[in-house]
């Protein structure tokens, strides 16, 4: 057996294996309450009809399905996002609309397609981890602004440009992974003024977007460029399957022409069989009806979790109302150390993503936690929570 | 509207659209012949069973496969495949099969987990483009090898390996991608003792090597790998459906723990139902009788397509005869461009693959094209070879 280890390259040396995905493992084998996971309630998902429509697929245009498929995507599909984009006021002129094998390969995609090593990325502090390990596998240099609680601290980013090492901006302005907070109007338009007087790129990653269940819509950054200077990422997997992988990518389009070839390197295409389905699902269905039906469940479960947290948590927990998605985010003191928590909380069958998963800096213990609230049942939701509360009570006391 | 070319990273640069992927958007728009696809013949594809099976997993089994999957794969597939090469004698002690999204990702991430920029690589030449863009992306230095009439050509293999220079060997040894060409037993043995005299590894692709209609089975070089060595990619492209995008990789624990964290950050994991399609169509069906069925179909393409170049084509064009896979390689005397070729075929509704697109340098005109037998109807292919023999017997007159 020979040391292969040697033999890595560089830029995959420091990645990390997402805490995340590793707990995937854990959840599917015991009988432990996740609120680690980040998937709206699968009860909503549309087996049924979804299983009717594959079918018909595969039986009327099943040779379709199965060959080679070009690497822009299912043409239909590309239609019908660019469409309900631009009903967002999404897409200007210049941009190109692709799909992607779910919006990861998009940010990867981005992120291969612009960054050298050494290129400064501004991301949000914390941020979700997805990004970072494809940021950090290209080689990017990361630097980390907090989030406030109306966003991005926009005059800490700032200062960071200042510096003239930054090429581009990560954001998830609407219900932030991790947190749940919602980029103001004001900083959505400051952040892109900042972008411009910096002339650097904005990567907009909106997958929660379309989950609002209190407060009032917001316009994506995307919304307000003209200039291409802002790619926007979008998903299929927080509104109808993240199993199926299903993403899309809006930029300029000399810039998507390189991605493309990337995208031909890297996958050839997106599964026919999955483009198709989710296509057809948005012709025969009212997506808007079933969105709300899946941002109802979400509301409902959010509610849920902070009247739990309201009873069952010390006062020195302080946490998040998200106004939508499937996230909130838990700060406790000073010098708390959320990955020891999480031990014992798995002890008790109880799970959650300790914060430091989500910073530049991984290694660092955080004193933060995130907090998914859309997978449990109310009855595991409170269950969970108590039991959370009373480590947090020990904890804090 | 901004520059943006000039945010590009270096890496995607120098990246070449596949011609071939250019052509399919042709492909689709005409009543063009085509021999320039890579699939076999669509009227194999067994749609109904597929239909079914897709309906019976979305009611039966619909929230797991709308869910998040993990990384490494659908297990009950990983198994069916290890199982599968098992019995093939691939896969030792030290190895681990993951899922991936094609074959084409499997290249892709052990080409972004081994390579840093500047490491040698040797590729056959010409090669499959889809590797060549790959390994171009993460700026790798290729050092292209003739394919003989029984593979690699080793004396200037092992030339290249004394710069020590080379941390990476690819090939197709079995019906090579574009030539046909299959790489004897000897050379087999050969290429593993210069990648252990020279300390390098071998990516060993293998997508067609069950699509045998002549000669005798070899083993492939993964089979006499005891010592994680080789990395081994297969794929299903060939054997059930291209467009489902799901292929495989085999190798060393050490390299596949990091190869999962960077298909973690590209693509999360392979689209589940695309996944859980294949392993049902595994398991109620006998695999290798409906890829018996596929190779008596490729055997008569191509025995059709050499019939109509042996009547049609001048005697200085000469070809290889594959025992199998689904191209063939023409070659035409020294100082021919089948670039030029191609325009004028493509004015006559007939396409084929220039030869350059297969090579290190793909600005050289090339003296070759490939042929690909598998996806015309016999009828096509009489008309279609009548043609090129007509543009060649002009062209070489």
């Amino acid at each position: 057996m020979i040391d292969i280890k040697k033999s890595l390259a560089e830029r995959v040396r420091p990645l990390e294996a997402s805490a995340i995905r590793e707990m995937f493992k854990l959840m599917g084998q015991a009988d432990v309450i996740s609120f680690a996971g980040g998937i709206p309630s699968p009860e909503v998902y549309p087996t049924d009809i979804l299983a009717e429509i594959s079918a018909d697929i595969l039986k009327n245009n099943g040779t379709f399905a199965l060959k080679y498929g070009i690497t822009e995507g299912y043409a239909p599909l590309i239609e019908q996002v660019a469409e309900k984009n631009k009903s967002q006021g999404i897409g200007s002129g210049c941009d190109v609309t692709i799909i992607t094998t779910g919006a990861q390969q998009g940010i990867d995609l981005a992120a291969k397609s612009l960054l050298n090593p050494g290129d400064g990325v501004i991301v949000e502090s914390p941020t979700f981890v997805g990004t970072l390990n494809s940021l950090r596998s290209y080689e990017a240099s990361l630097y980390g602004v907090p989030v406030e609680n109306d966003g991005m601290d926009l005059a800490a980013a700032e200062e960071i440009l200042k510096t003239g090492k930054i090429k581009l901006i990560y954001t998830i302005p609407t219900f932030q992974n991790p947190t749940g907070i919602t980029m103001s109007l004001e900083k959505r338009k400051g952040l892109l003024e900042l972008a411009n007087k910096y002339d650097c790129l904005i990567l907009e990653d909106n997958p929660y977007g379309e989950l609002r269940f209190y407060g009032e819509e917001l316009p994506t950054i995307k919304s307000m460029d003209k200039d291409g200077r802002v790619i926007y990422v979008g998903s299929f997997s927080k509104t109808l399957s993240p199993g199926m992988r299903v993403g899309f990518l809006v930029g300029h389009e000399d810039l998507m022409d390189r991605i493309i070839v990337v995208k031909q390197a890297n996958d050839v295409h997106t599964p026919l069989i999955s483009q198709m389905i989710i296509s057809e699902f948005m012709k025969q269905n009212d997506m808007n009806a079933h969105i709300a039906k899946g941002c109802a469940s979400c509301k409902e479960k959010c509610d849920a979790m902070l009247a739990a947290m309201d009873k069952y948590f010390p006062e020195k927990a302080v946490y998040t109302r998200p106004e939508g998605g499937i996230f909130l985010w838990v700060t406790l003191p000073e010098g708390t150390d959320t990955g020891a928590l999480l031990r014992k909380a798995i002890e008790r069958k109880v799970a959650f993503v300790p914060g430091n998963s989500f910073m530049v800096d991984a290694a660092k213990p955080s004193n933060c936690f995130r907090l998914n609230f859309t997978t449990a049942t109310n009855e595991q939701i409170d269950t969970g929570i108590k039991v959370l509360g009373e480590l947090l009570a020990d904890e804090l006391k």
